[in-house]
Formats: C-alpha cells, structure tokens, sequence
C-alpha cells in the first residue's frame, strides 16, 4: 500500500480532461494496492451539465513497478468483460479517444470505477459463502473472454524461487523453511495439468474483496489474473480466506462455506475435487515462495512490513495432513 | 503522509455506529497529513431513513504522535467554531453523546467534515488572493472563539531549536546552514509583542488548502493553531505560497495577491505592514528549525522525504534583502 509518485493538482486535472467525466473536484492518495499508486477521485459527472449530488467517483491508477503494459490490455479488458457479464467488478473508464490507459510522466494511468464495500478483516462464514459464490460467477464469465495470459507463477515458478532462495537464506528466516524447497518440487511434479481452465483472479485475498455486510460489492485488483486452473483458484482463495492471519488457526465454518458457496454457482467436478488438497497445498507454496524472496530482498530496518513465509508453510502442512477429510 | 495505524473493517463498522451518521459504506486509508492517520469514509447519511446518492462523506482522523490529545477540544472547538462563522473549514461531528473525539486502541480519533477541493500544486495570483481573504476571514471570526493556546514554535523556540542542532551538524547539512542560528537569535531579540492577536493557523501551506479553480472550499490540518499575531500568520502564508518549493524564485504576482487579498476582509494596520519584513524572517527561520531538526532526526536512508532546510534559509535571504520593498 502506498502512492509512489506525486501528481500536481494541475496534472490531476489535464490528465481527468482527457475522460468525458466532468471537472474534477476531489482527489486524495489512498493507501491501497501493494505496487501501484491510486487516487480517490470525484468529478463533477459524466453527463453535459452533470453535478449530480455527491458527483462521480473514480479510482485513478497508476502503474508502477512489477506490472508491465504489455499486460494491460488483459487486465482491464477483463474487468470491463466481467463488470458487461454482471460480475462485480470495476469497468474501466476509456477516454475520449477510446483508449482503457494513458502515460503520465512516461507511466501507465487508468480510471477504474469506484466501489463501495469494506474488506473484510475477519471474515464470516456468511462472507466466505458470498465470496465463493462471486468467484465462481467470474469463473463462468472469464470463458468466452477473448484473451489468455500465462500464469507466471505456478508450482514449477514456486520451486525455483525457493530454491533460488536457497536453504541457508530460508534457515535465517526460520529454521523449518528449507523444508519448503523439497515440498514444492513434489508439487510441481504431481500438479494436474488438465483441470477444467478460465481466467481466474489468482489473488482473492480479503483485501481485495469489498463488502457490505455478507454481499459481495467489488472484486478488486485483478493484477495476477490468468489463465489457469479454476480450482486452483478456489484452492488460493481458500488458503486466503479460511485461516487466522498466522496460519496457525483453521476455520472450519469459513472453509465449507466458500467451497459451499462457490458450488452453488458451479459445481465441481470429481477430479477438480478430488485434486483440490494438492491444489491448496500448492496455493500455499506459492505464497511461502513470494513471501520468502520478498523477505530476502526488503532490508530488515526497512518500512515496509514484512510477511511471514511461515504464515503459509503452516498453511501448507495443514493441508496435507487434512486436505483429503476437509475437501472430502 | 501516512496512515500509520491499520483499523479492521469491524473496528471502523463499530466506530462509525458510535455517530448519528447511517451506516459504513466505504473507508480507504488516505496518505494525507504528516502525523495522523486519516481515512476517506462514506456512510448511508445522517438522516433517520438516509441513503442519498453519493452517500455523506467525512474524513476520519486518527492522532498519531506529536499531537497531544490535550490539545484536541481547541483544535476541534475550532474547525467548529470557524464552520459556524461561514469560513471554508470543516466542522467537527459529534458522537450520539457529543463527544468530539472518542478513544480507539488507546488513540483519539475524531470524525471531519469532508470538503471538496485540491490543494493547488503551483498557485496563482488569483488563487493566493482568495487565500489571504480566507485567511483573514478566519483571523476575524477567531476573535470570539472562547480558548487560546500558547504558541510553542515562536521566534525564541526556532533560535533555541536551532541552538540545539549545533553548528557541526547544520553545516553537515549545508555549509551556509550555522548562521540560521545567530540569524534566528536576531529575529527573536527584535521581535515585536503588541500586535494584533487572534487564533492563527500558522501553517497555511498549499497542502492545506483546498480549492476549485479560484475558490477556497477548505482550510485544513489546524493542528498548528494558536493565540499569536495575525500579521504573522500572514507573513506565514506568504513564505509557503509565493515562492517556488526551493525558495529561489519569488513570484511577485503572487505574493502581492495574498496581501491584498488579506486586506480586501482586513485591512492591515500601520505597525503590523511594518513589521511584515520582520515576520517574514520570523516564519521563514521557523521552517529552517523545523526541517533541520526534522533532517538531522531522520536517517539518510529512511523512505520519508527528508525537506531542505535551505529552501527556507534562502526565502530568508529574501526577506532580509526586499521584505521592505515588497511589503511597502
């Protein structure tokens, strides 16, 4: 969370002259997003003399490190797909000329419709339901989307990272960690490679789920989007959702009800089900992997907090001693 | 900036109950103000049965360090008492028992009015004459308000402020920097103690003011206020708005545009347009203290900003030199 870059008020408002969204009137940094910078900001309204009460309030994105234009057209096409099919989702605001980002300052913009909701901090079964529910919507929505995108960071990418990190590097971490290398190339060599596949978000942690009371209002960034596995998707949702913070806690209540929620939508096949303890396992691995190599490289005085890897080898070794009685 | 304090989704739905303003719609953390945490919050509106589009939009601010919660019913009283006189400032909103602030994990929290509006990045003539009315507007109607509270960064703290870096260290800094302390001495020996008083803002930067085009919609960040000599706020105001953020270049258009725009709502008296030149020096000298303290406090490598304190030594260096001239 952070705004890396600084826009004048007057870059502001040339940069919201280019959309047919009014004049604007409020703009705040908000502390949202782990790699971009974004504002909160109102205008004036779309319509030819609009000033509706309140006015119209806009998510303005800008693109910062870890996120490659090239990748854009995937990522906001897709909201715009998705928010067309009835998903909540942001659409994206094209500008005059019909184009869904501009450069500002050499770096990638975009105006994404705001969303109200909350992300929930401790969620509830009723949430969890909600949230499965969603998922599996954009999960039907995603297959006639025209575009595809490789997932960069499946089991085989989560072996290397770890062992790129190296067994010395994870013991400083914690002493359990080097374990972690063996689990994920065991993965990588057993992952099933002929899951029913979408898009799916990859990401859906509560953070990026806005909501108001047990409905679901706005999934949010959707900047790990691909096309892979759907189950594998529940998997990751699962391990983002049905666990304390630590990892050191399992929800029962909150596990059924996603998995509950997400087959009220779309039911899942046999081997998808079957498949789904080495999915979570993975899922859990992929994080382990992502937060070891993040703690390696942020200096340890650093202001940015780190997250622990244990929060989700704890995650991991929970599946595979119970993955098989809990997806059962 | 910052939001230093992460708040969960149930503490905010809880703290929001606490005021007669419907329910929690939307909160995003904004990365506004140098020692609060602050969110943008959105709630169904204050009315029995509310819901108007848009919703109703408050800031909720958190006191982090380096304000004293003893301080709180001035600051508050204040934006209070402001509102109600018609000066752009937002008006504190009391919980269902009238409190205006409320303690949260041990933190005063306080819930703000929102106003629309962007703090200009690079204003002009005709936006710094609607701020130095504003200005005066709310040097007039502070005249009643019932507290006061003493000044703690008057010339005599810059001089001792300064005093206590140390030549060794300011010229660490810069090697024009250790005069800033016989410098700060001289101002304080000649200051002058009988001018007009009410409660001053005593930081009107730019960041905190907002505005729509040439219109002031809100004064923000009072938490600076206290009892001192209006031509001094005045004198404050010029040094943060009529030069270029280095402090190289002065902006003539400018800085007789707040002037004049102050006295457009009240006039200046005969000693206090003579002692401007002085002020200035005054305010400009404050700044230098403040951000050499604030440099030397903070390691070089920190992810905050570190501000220079020569940008302020060298609008010094104009004052002393023009302060007569332009302020004739």
């Amino acid at each position: 969370m952070a705004v890396y870059t600084q826009l004048a008020a007057e870059a502001l408002e040339a940069l919201v002259a280019c959309y047919d969204v009014g004049a604007l009137v409020s703009a705040k940094g908000i502390a949202e997003g782990v790699s971009n910078s974004n504002w909160l900001v109102e205008t004036t309204g779309g319509e030819v003399g609009g000033g509706a009460a309140g006015g119209a309030r806009y998510i303005l994105t800008m693109y910062e490190r870890r996120i490659d234009n090239a990748d854009l057209p995937f990522f906001l096409g897709l909201l715009d797909h998705l928010s067309a099919c009835g998903c909540p989702v942001p659409r994206t605001i094209h500008d005059r000329e019909g184009a869904a980002f501009r450069l500002v300052e050499g770096k990638a913009v975009a105006l994404i419709e705001f969303l109200p909701g909350i992300s929930p901090d401790r969620p509830s079964a009723a949430q969890a339901r909600a949230v499965g529910a969603a998922l599996a919507q954009v999960h039907l929505a995603a297959q006639d989307f025209a575009m595809s995108r490789v997932n960069g960071l499946d089991p085989p990418a989560s072996a290397r990272t770890l062992q790129g990190c190296g067994e010395t590097a994870l013991a400083a971490i914690d002493p359990a960690l080097p374990q972690a290398i063996a689990l994920a190339a065991e993965v990588a060599q057993a992952w099933p490679g002929d899951l029913p596949r979408s898009v799916i978000h990859s990401d859906l942690f509560p953070d990026n789920v806005l909501m108001l009371r047990a409905r679901v209002t706005g999934m949010i960034d959707f900047y790990f989007a691909c096309t892979d596995a759907m189950a594998y998707d529940l998997a990751v949702t699962h391990a983002a959702w049905a666990f304390d913070k630590t990892g050191t806690r399992y929800e029962p209540a909150v596990g059924k009800a996603l998995v509950a929620g997400y087959e009220s939508v779309r039911p899942l096949e046999l081997e998808e089900r079957a498949a789904l303890p080495l999915l979570a396992r993975g899922a859990a691995l992929r994080f382990v992997a992502s937060r070891a190599e993040d703690w390696i490289e942020t200096p340890a005085g650093a202001l940015v907090a780190r997250k622990d890897p244990m929060a989700f080898l704890r995650r991991h070794d929970f599946y595979a001693e119970n993955g098989a009685a809990i997806f059962a």
